[in-house]
């Protein structure tokens, strides 16, 4: 599953990526990383809006775990459940989200849980940069179950 | 500051929440009520996308303390530090914020954190409920410092 690929998913699936102008930059087993541009995610004082630093951060989480189960024919689909984000420094330009790469333990677990009960959860991180600098940290806990 | 008032400051100050589908329902000292339909912040499965429902749920927050300050003539901006949300259960209709109404010990702190340091904390909660039945639950500490 390319870039291209998870770039048409997330533009057919979620209405308002092209709003926020989600734009994918790389994916693979390790990360994805995306972009979207200020001008129609900024506040009146030409920084980012939190809701929209969010939806970039979040959406890269989802992405990673979406192309992991597509990659392995695993028909599920991935939903947040809980996460929690800190907004450290204003971001002046583009929205920049990078997922960390997850332990390996921890996709093991994952998908472990997937295949003995149906459902499996991964704690993932994402950082946005701004300008070299960690803006902002996003930490959530993502779900998928088994279609049946 | 009335209902209309707010949804101008909303309106004109993040580009996204017209997007979004921003209504402001109701607003005064106790709560603020925020509302958005679920066409545009829809995802493929007809639930609403996390992403919109955390910026509804934000906005709320922001806006009653936006609110707050202009009606007690503070210049300050308010703007989000920290956040945590879960999410309970999908929500296949109308997405619907509405603040808890802060306890008045914290209220005073934040104020008086605001007149002495020129700059206070204070964390709010909002529910977004989904036919009856509480769906989301956001958690934020939001900051305001005094304009110079």
């Amino acid at each position: 599953m390319k870039a291209e690929d998870l770039q048409e998913r997330i533009d057919q699936e979620i209405k308002l990526a092209k709003h926020i102008g989600i734009v994918v930059e790389s994916a693979d087993d390790t990360t994805v990383v995306l972009r979207a541009p200020l001008a129609p995610n900024g506040n009146h004082k030409g920084t980012a809006f939190g809701g929209s630093l969010y939806s970039v951060a979040m959406l890269s989480g989802w992405a990673w775990l979406t192309r992991f189960l597509e990659m392995r024919n695993i028909s599920a689909d991935a939903v947040i459940q809980e996460s929690n984000m800190q907004f450290l420094v204003p971001v002046h330009g583009e929205l920049l989200a990078r997922m960390r790469t997850p332990a390996e333990a921890d996709v093991k677990k994952f998908k472990r849980m997937l295949e003995r009960a149906g459902r499996g959860r991964i704690r993932l991180t994402v950082e946005m940069q701004t300008e070299g600098t960690l803006a902002a940290l996003f930490e959530g806990v993502f779900a998928a179950a088994l279609r049946r």
